[in-house]
Formats: C-alpha cells, structure tokens, sequence
C-alpha cells in the first residue's frame, strides 16, 4: 500500500471536516470532494475553526501543514488521493453506489475506508473495484481532537490494508483500535447506545432529566472514564482479587432491574474470560499500583477541569472559595498578633505549604521549573489574601501585577515531598511590594529554593498602576516593620526595579 | 436537623474507608462502627491510603482534620454520631434489621443515610424510628475523590432530611445530585450497567476483550464523558439546531441492532423532553461557545493524561516524541548553518512558538507568572535540544539543571494569543550554560517578558557537577561566537552566579 501524503475526502459534513482538520495540521495534503459546491466554503471554516483546539493540543514541532483543495469530482478526488476516507450519509445503497464508482478510479494500492457508525464492511465493500483493499476506520467527534479510530476488516479485508490503515492513523495521531469481527455498531457504539437508550427510557417515564442524567455521569463514572474502562475499574473495585471477587459480589444484581437491558448468564466460561481480559490489562501491576494511578488521573483531571468551572472541576471550584474565604478570615485576626510581634523579631510568615505533585516532575525526577514559580505564586496569594487583597479586592478592578522575579535553586524534590513556603515583606510602596519567599522541604526544613518579587499594584481600566488601599498596605507595613529586624538573606537584593512610592 | 461535626459509619469495607478519609480530610470526626474489631487496623489503614490522593486535591487551606475513633458497638456509635452513614452489605433483610436496630438509638434529628447502590429507601426505611430522616446517600468509587453522590428519599422521607445531606454532602466537597423518583440502580448506576452487560454480552460471544472493550471508551467517548455528558454531547453533534436535529438523524439506529436493549418509542413527547432538557443545560450558550468548552476540556484532559502515559495521553507521548525526533534532527542539520553566521552578526535564535492556553489564564484575565516560566523552560529544551542535548542524552545520566533566572515583565498576553521566543547564548562554559530567552507576541512582535538563566551540567548519580560532552559544547559555543557582537540586553546580568569551567 502507498505511503500517504494526500489524503482524498468522500463527503465532507462535519465528519469530513474533522479529517480534514487533523490531516492537514499533521502534514498531509487533502482534497476534499463533495458534489455541493457549498462545501467548500463550509470545510474551510470547519477547518479553520478546529486550528485552535488543534494548535495547543502538542507544543511539539510539527511538519508544515497541508494544503487544502477542493472538488465536486468524485473521481478527480480519486485519481489524487493516496488514502481515501468516505464520510457520507448513512445509507447502505448510497455508501454501496459512490464506494463501487470511486473505487474503479482509485489505483488498487490505495486504500479505501469508511467512517460509517455501524453498517458492515462486508455489505460496503461488496461493489467495489479492488474490495480488498477496503475497511471501516470509525472516529470519534471531534475527529480533530478524539485519538480514537476503530479499524474493521470484511470478509473481502486484506492484513494488508488494515495494517496501512493503522500506520497511517497513528501518523495522524489517532489510536488504532483493531475490532476482531464485525458487529453493527462496532465496539463503542455499542456501548455508547446502551447508555444512549437507558437515558431514553429514563426520560421516556420522567425518572429524570437530560442534565441530571448527563449530571450522574460527569460527576463520578465520567471522570474515571478518561483515564480507564469499566472493566480495570471493576478490576480496581474487586479488592486483592479483582474481577473475579467483583464478579461474585455483583454477579447478583445482573438479575436485578437496574437497566431495561438482559444481561447474559454469568457462566464460568464468562467469567474466566472477564477474569482473563482485565489480568491481562493489570500487566502484573498490584491493585495497589493501579489504584494509585486511578488516584492520581482523578486529582489531576479535576486540576484541570476547575479551570473551566465545568463538573467536578465547578464542585472543586466552590469548595476552595469556601475554604479560602475562611482561612483569609482567620489569617486577618491573626494579623493584630503578627504586628504586636513588631518589636519582638518575629520570624518570616509561614504562610503557605504543599505537597509535589507527581504530574510537576520533570524528565529527571526532579520538580519542573516553572513549577517552583507556581508554588512561590500561591505563596504570594496567601500573603495578599492575608492582607484583604482577596476575589472582592480583585473584582473592584484592581490587582498588583508581577514586574520582576529572580529565583535560586539550591537542592531538588521528589514527587510527593511536603514543602513549605516562608516569606518575608521586603518592602511596601504605594504603588509597590517587594517579597522574599523561601521554599522550604518539611521533612528535614532543608533550603531548596528562594524567590524575590516584585510586584505592581495596578487599577483596571486601562491597567496603569495606581495606589493600593490604606488598610492593605498598613497590613503589609506592619508586616515588613516585622521582618526589618532579621538580616537580608544573601539571595535578596539582585532585582532592577526600584521602589517608588 | 443536627449541624454535622460527627459522622457515624455503620460498616467499615470500601465505600467505608472512603467516607471516613473524605470526612476526616475536611475536618469532620468519625466514628466508624463495624462488628468485627479487625476492621479497626483495616479503615485506618484505608484513610492513610486515600490521604496520598487527597491532600493534592486542593491546596486550599483545610480546617484541622477530625479524628478517628471504632467501636465494635453499633449503638454506641448511633448515640454519639450527628450524621449516619450506613456502608453494609447489599442484602434488604440484613440492611432492614441493623437500620431498625441502631435508628432506635439515634436521635430523631440525625439524618441516617444508606450508601445502597441499587435498593429503594422506601423498602429500607420500612421499620426504623423516625423513618422521615432516612435517606440514599450513594457515593463512588473512589469516595475520597469522586465528587458525586445521589441522594433519594424513599415514601416517608422528609424534605428536611434531605437538605441537611445535601448541605452536608456539599461541606465534605461532594456534588449532591437530588434523585426525584426511586428506582432500582437509582440513576447512575442504570446507565453504569446498561455499558456493563453490553459489555458481557460482547465478551460473552468473543466479538472483543475486556482490553478491547475499556479501549473503546477511554480513548474516545470517555475523554468526553468527564466534562460533558452523552445529552450535551449529543446536542452538541446536531448542529444549529442541537437535540432535535440529532434524533431526527440518529432517531432510525434506535432500530437497528447497535446494542441488546431496544429503544422506547421516539414519541413526540419523549423528543420534546429531550430537547427541552438539553435546552436547559446549554443555558443560552450557542452550540460554537459549547464546542469551544468541550475542545477546551479535551485538549487540557489529554495534556494532564499524558503525564502519567495512559490512554490518550499515551498516545499524545508517543506522537510527541516522534515530533521531537523528527525536529532535533532537521536542527542539527541548520546548526552548521549558524556556525557559519558567526562572523556576521546573526540574530538570536528564534527556535520556539507557542499560543497561549485558555487554563494558563490567571483571575485577572492574564497568563499566569509561572506560565512564562514554563513558556521560557520550553525554550531552552529546545536550544539543547539543537545542541544535541536530547533523552538519549538523559538516558546516559547526565543533564542541564536549573541553579538560577531573572525574569521581568514588560506587557500582559491574552488567552489564544501567538508567541514566539529568541534566544541567546551568552556564556558557555565547561559545566555552565547562560541563556538570555526574549518573549514576544507575533501579532506586534512586542517584548512580553525577558529571562536569563542559568544551567549547572551535572551528572547522575550522585548529582555532581560535571563537564559537557565537547560536541554540545561546541554547537553552544558556535552559538555564543555567533550572538557575541550583538549588544547585551538591558536587562542581562541580574545573576549573581559566576561561570566557571
């Protein structure tokens, strides 16, 4: 089969235009065919519109993109193309009729494949012109995004199409999935319809809503759906002995009416292929390993998804406002303790402390740079939060802004180390706020790295920088007043910028 | 209804341990009640466990946590707790006696709640006292971590008892999902086991493995199902007219053979509540503003995934590191090409682009401070990397570390925006590198921020400092001969450390 660098497009809804999108952004030349000349017009936007996910979905260097053409010649687009993706209705005769036309213009070391849900390769392939060199290669909306393409052969399939197919794919960044026999549906829609005609059902006698049943899953199975199936999670779920003890515990309530859905009988036969299959997916790790890595996934993937203030990410959102709030609360009646402290030589604040999370270890073990900055960042909140400079400071349009930092390293961090930050005010302006922060790891209190910063206060619109308020700065005066008793640590001083008032 | 300060635990297996790690976490005491008095070693052994996962769950600050105290006396547990939490086996009989037995010693303002995952609470609350503070509290695997709990009220239940566990259930960082009517499986689970005996049915006639079968969600449906679930997706995938648009298309599959559970009828009515329930979730958003979120959500899961190579993130590596190959080598092949330059006056390096991640945003609409750090970071694996400094020279156990940098900020980015990074190597020495990286903006080519850093060569283990290989010395020091007659950066030479061979 042909190394691929155009790929031929056979209808271009927004399935085509997915295709389009990932094939152009990872160097491959496309043309694109439709017998509506509007689509044209249509797949460039649907193109152009996918570029933005796409551009930040690797930072890695890619080839220089594709070019996109377009025709409303089928067999021009088939005399072109080194790979042939069909993407139109789904229709057996219809796909049966343009498949067997196109495939007659289309060089026989080219491989043809369609993007159909659910109908059989063997009934597509049966009209056309070399039907060997034919499969269903199945995506996933968005194509542009989704890595997920299920290969299946019929029964006229050649090892050697589905293995072009599945180089090409993974050239594009797609996840080759090889479905054994063919089934309506494949293997994911399968699934996916299950779930698909349970929510019918539920909504069909008024259990629930839309959004509470697409509630029941982002909220708690959807979140462990990311990182692994239902099966490695029963596996998980079973205890030291896993799908077999899951099976036992649960095989029951495959009696029970918990779906509208039959299952079949639990025969032994069954359950040593469940039993099998997920022995095989564990690859000798320990329930314990696997749950750590489940753990880890969920912590991160909620990380992630609070910055969208969607799900779990919104519920993890709420939380920590809450929980700031009251801490800021606390940290002001303790204020009046630390400025007492004034005359006394009170020691740095000790305001901050986390813990290395294992997605900030770089390829050396160690904990990435820009890591350190996140971690002297919150480190800064805290301090701010301290003195009332909180959400309400921020929503009234103003906020001090970072100007400059100079950071040591002294020693490195495993994964998982508890880490405390300790800061001093350097200096307080009107306009300006100098700190010096310490990081610190807790288990020996040994120095691991520092940071100086400088900060603006700044007012919005148009972002000049302006006066903080009196309360915050006294609070910050009272703090640095504090500190100005200890020695400057041998690390501080090295900034430009001056302070003035 | 009490304010909760205790929570009893009635059963001590896995779903028990993660009620008491959870409760523990967010300052709440437990008393953990089970008959068998080794469940003591085990549920504190539990807690330790989840301890790992939860404290990176957020790094607000925490109230102080609770205690852990077990009991082996079911009673004494019911007179001391504000809050039951009921954890024992899935058997009606077994659940209605020990209900019946311990509500007689709780105070009829303590809300007692089942974590069944399929039984109805009017059948468990038949013979307890005070049955209207009975409820289905029913959590998931991982309890500690996963944020969803559906709460049921069975016929006796009070409105009353169901705010104070939704209050509570929102205190310990969960999402309460209110259930409106009981049926078997509640509502999660029902669609949870609609995928599970598809499953079976699928490994039962050897049409895929279980491997196969967890493939096909998590590299596709799954990465969607943990912001977005099947509704929204679904009115997503209609197009401009959403859910209406989508059942009419898909409306015909319902029909056909896709899964084993057959449809309901696609009446009129069942299509109104369909698209009047997804109306309400996309709340006036337009079907582009949602697809953004989704993509948003999508590329940001896949980076998180990829940290820990697993599924999509998997399969993201691997293509990244093709990328990298593919790039390092086109590099070196330039890198005579500088040489060559030296004599006359070439530019920084202008080796790294990138955009700016909607999730490196900050609150005050900026990217936020250790982003650029990152960004910076970035650059300067891409200048080793020219420098053959690549894994394969990580593997060997040497590498560039981090000793110190100087960063300063000249304007702000947006969300999406371009930007690109110049370097300068401004000293190489036998174990030191000096980088000067100058980020701009491409829309303006505006100076956004400076960052001069400084590397130490070392090699592992122990760690100590140690001479480069001479051919990525030379290509730096043809680097350096080729930067040295431009003028210095105003901003260079904040570094205290000294370079030394």
């Amino acid at each position: 089969m042909r190394q691929v660098r155009t790929l031929g497009l056979l209808g271009t809804g927004v399935i085509g235009g997915g295709w389009a999108a990932r094939a152009l952004h990872f160097g491959i030349d496309v043309v694109a065919a439709d017998l509506n000349p509007q689509m044209e017009e249509w797949i460039r936007g649907a193109v152009a519109n996918a570029e933005g996910a796409l551009a930040r979905l690797t930072f890695a260097p890619l080839p220089r993109k594709g070019t996109l053409s377009f025709t409303t010649d089928l067999n021009a687009m088939a005399r072109q193309a080194d790979f042939i993706q069909e993407n139109i209705p789904e229709q057996l005769e219809l796909k049966q009729r343009v498949l067997a036309a196109v495939s007659a213009h289309a060089p026989p070391d080219v491989v043809i494949a369609s993007s159909t849900s659910g109908l059989l390769p063997s009934d597509l392939q049966r009209d056309m012109h070399a039907p060997e060199r034919f499969l269903v290669a199945h995506p996933f909306n968005p194509v542009y995004l989704l890595p997920l393409v299920e290969l299946v052969g019929g029964k006229q399939t050649s090892a050697a199409a589905l293995d072009a197919a599945s180089t090409f794919m993974t050239y594009i960044g797609m996840h080759p999935l090889r479905v054994r026999r063919e089934v309506p549906g494949h293997l994911t829609d399968r699934l996916q319809e299950a779930i698909w005609r349970e929510i019918l059902h539920m909504v069909n006698e008024g259990v629930a809503t839309t959004g509470e049943l697409d509630d029941a899953i982002v909220y708690g199975p959807g979140l462990r759906w990311a990182a692994m199936g239902t099966n490695l999670i029963y596996h998980l779920a079973g205890g030291d002995t896993g799908m077999r003890h899951m099976l036992k515990q649960f095989g029951p309530c495959l009696k029970w009416p918990w779906t509208k859905l039959e299952a079949p009988e639990l025969t032994e036969s069954l359950i040593d292929a469940m039993v099998a299959g997920t022995q095989a997916q564990a690859a000798g790790r320990s329930i314990r390993e696997l749950e750590r890595l489940r753990d880890d996934c969920l912590v991160a993937i909620q990380q992630v998804l609070k910055e969208f203030n969607i799900g779990a990410g919104a519920t993890l959102r709420a939380l920590e406002e809450r929980l700031y709030e009251t801490a800021a609360a606390s940290a002001r009646a303790q204020l009046s303790v630390a400025a007492d402290a004034a005359g006394s030589g009170a020691g740095p604040l000790p305001l901050f402390e986390t813990q290395v999370r294992p997605e900030w270890i770089d390829y050396n073990g160690h904990m990435t740079d820009s890591r350190y900055l996140q971690v002297f960042g919150d480190a800064t909140d805290a301090v701010f939060r301290f003195a009332g400079i909180d959400d309400a400071y921020r929503k009234s349009g103003r906020a001090l802004y970072s100007v400059e930092a100079h950071l040591t390293h002294r020693c490195e961090v495993l994964a998982l180390e508890a880490l405390y930050v300790t800061t001093r005010v350097l200096e307080v302006a009107d306009k300006r706020v100098r700190l010096f922060h310490a990081l610190h790891r807790r288990r020996d209190d040994a120095l691991v790295a520092t940071a100086e910063q400088l900060y603006l206060h700044v007012s919005a619109p148009p972002g000049k920088a302006s006066s903080m308020d009196n309360d915050a700065r006294a609070r910050l005066a009272s703090l640095q007043a504090a500190h100005a008793r200890l020695p400057l640590p041998p690390e501080a001083g090295r900034l430009a910028g001056k302070l003035a008032g």
